[in-house]
């Protein structure tokens, strides 16, 4: 069995990954693999979210993704480090209005029996040193991050040492049981996954409509250095509707993002969307101004057509596809690996990676 | 007749250069040559200013090295290509103090001979369009900028190519005609020159206040990149006291500078660095926060207790000092290196040179 994974960031390595694991030969085709929206992510991993309520199948996906983590580091880390952090995530409020929802996300995290504890602001301020005035917070011990930069190179050491390949080319057209590279070689397959994010419908060969769109949604980030750290844990501030996080990582990198713009395939890192964070930023932590300046990077996180995550075969046989996890995909890596390598085996997918089909978008 | 150069920044190659051309052999001694405030600096090449009215001394040390740019660019360029732009410099005013500071900067050039055409709101946009509304501007068409990392590249390039030796190591010491480096190699000289900015007074062996000291003023500048280019020409923008300069590179790089921080030898290129500067810079070219972000970076100004250039033979016999330019080193090389080489080889420098002795600082 011979699969083909097109597309190297996190979703289509920890899927290689895992499918080699139960004997899969596997071959990842990626011009430059984990270069994309996944080496941008700051790899937070938070266990809940407001707008998680309601979103039963997303919140049961983010969940079992949530319950295999510790197990996908513990075996990842056979072969290297993998950045893994569960040392809290911390959650402020800068207004009444995000204080209220992050009390709607401590009933949800309660009640999925997630830890949880409330934060008054004087608690914030002595758990984390240096916030600006809060109105309150909310604390998940059990939480924390991932580094996807490195996350995404022991996935390739894993993939190489069980017997894949990986292929730093890209695939331009798919026919019957082959892909065609930009050099014009071809490469077989018994089965092929699709997992090159918003690139996914520029190869050619599909019919049309076989493959749902997935568009760019760019999103800036900023890297940041603190000596000694500036920041415990992960954290995410609510101010106005909208929010930030700051992700401290072991050696003082302090990753801060997002911006999100609606602008096609635009992967240009502007002088705007540093601005636009730093200012952001030094709202939550007044001492970020200070901080040594690292780098600004631009990724698209791939977003499909109802923006939710596309897990499972498609219309054309053989052809599977695991993209559109938009800011997820780090996150719901070992879920969607895990589901997808069940589909490769011709086993059953965990129950909530089913209603992630791509034939939801068939008429 | 051999000359040991301490420094190989801007002033350090230039001088090294100049000589090396009047048949003394050169050694150029720096750990990490052409990386520091040279390396960082714009390269902006200015006719005038308003603060040079009155400083008699150091408007003709301008006027000099000005005059000496063209013909230093041409014999330079005998070896590399040295970055050379005289293409014009605008000036704008945001404010009516601005305004009249650049009226008094346009009496200064015209009594100089300088071309100067005064611009007015509606001239200054149809010239530079993008400009945010300016209450006037002045024109200086013959002036430019120069690209001071080709310029050193360049200067190395011609150093080692007329049989000057750059070694890349630090000077620790100096004894009697010898200097001791970091690795305990001694090198004899002649003829010794300090030209290691802020670092020189760290070289051990001198007697007390010998070497003036020279103390690091940090500026932060900006580089982003546009396409197509967004200015012009180099621009300088005057408000409140203030300027902002924004030097264009014909590769589309767009140099914005600079800050100004007295905080010893911190070279730390910081968050709030980048946010001033893109701030004063969307101030004056609204435009500016789309442009590619390309580099951030931190140099130490060298500052000498009257913040005045010292060029000329120290106290300490066989001693020679070029440092202390402040903002003026890429500015001043060719008249500084001209001076110098013709100390080394025991001719008159040109008068211009003469008032920046480093004797006026022995009591």
């Amino acid at each position: 069995m011979n699969t083909v994974v097109v597309g190297g960031g996190v979703i289509g390595l920890a899927t290689a990954w895992r499918a080699a694991r139960r004997g899969v030969t596997v071959t990842v085709i990626d011009p430059a693999p984990a270069t994309k929206a996944s080496h941008v992510s700051a790899g937070m991993l938070p266990p809940g979210h407001e707008q998680l309520i309601g979103q039963e199948d997303l919140l049961r996906l983010c969940m079992t993704s949530r319950d295999l983590y510790p197990s996908f580091v513990a075996e990842l880390e056979e072969f290297a480090p993998a950045g893994f952090r569960r040392d809290g995530v911390l959650d402020v409020a800068f207004d009444e209005d995000s204080m209220r929802s992050l009390e709607r996300q401590r009933d949800l995290q309660e009640s999925l029996g997630i830890r949880t504890r409330r934060l008054s602001p004087e608690e914030c301020d002595a758990f984390q040193p240096g916030l600006a005035p809060v109105v309150g917070g909310l604390l998940s011990p059990d939480d924390g991050s991932i580094d996807p930069r490195v996350l995404n190179a022991a996935l390739i050491t894993a993939v190489e040492a069980l017997g894949g390949t990986v292929v730093r080319r890209s695939v331009v057209r798919v026919g019957d049981h082959t892909v065609t590279l930009d050099d014009g070689d071809a490469v077989a397959f018994d089965r092929l996954v699709l997992a090159a994010g918003c690139w996914t419908h520029h190869i050619g060969g599909f019919p049309d409509g076989a493959v749902p769109e997935i568009r760019p949604v760019k999103g800036q980030v900023l890297r940041l250095h603190a000596d000694p750290a500036l920041l415990k844990v992960t954290t995410r501030a609510f101010a106005k509707g909208s929010s930030l996080y700051l992700v401290p990582r072991p050696d003082g990198e302090l990753v801060i993002g997002s911006t999100y713009e609606e602008r096609g395939y635009d992967e240009v890192a502007t002088a705007e969307g540093i601005s636009a964070l730093i200012a952001r930023a030094a709202k939550v932590i007044p001492g970020v101004g200070s901080l040594r300046f690292g780098e600004i990077s631009a990724g698209l996180r791939p977003g499909s057509p109802d923006d939710l995550p596309v897990i499972g075969p498609t219309a054309v046989p053989d052809v599977y596809m695991a993209s559109g996890h938009f800011r997820m995909g780090v996150q719901l890596a070992p879920v969607t690996a895990e589901g997808m390598a069940a589909y490769l085996t011709d086993t059953a997918p965990h129950a909530s990676v089913v209603p992630f089909t791509p034939l939801r978008f068939s008429s």
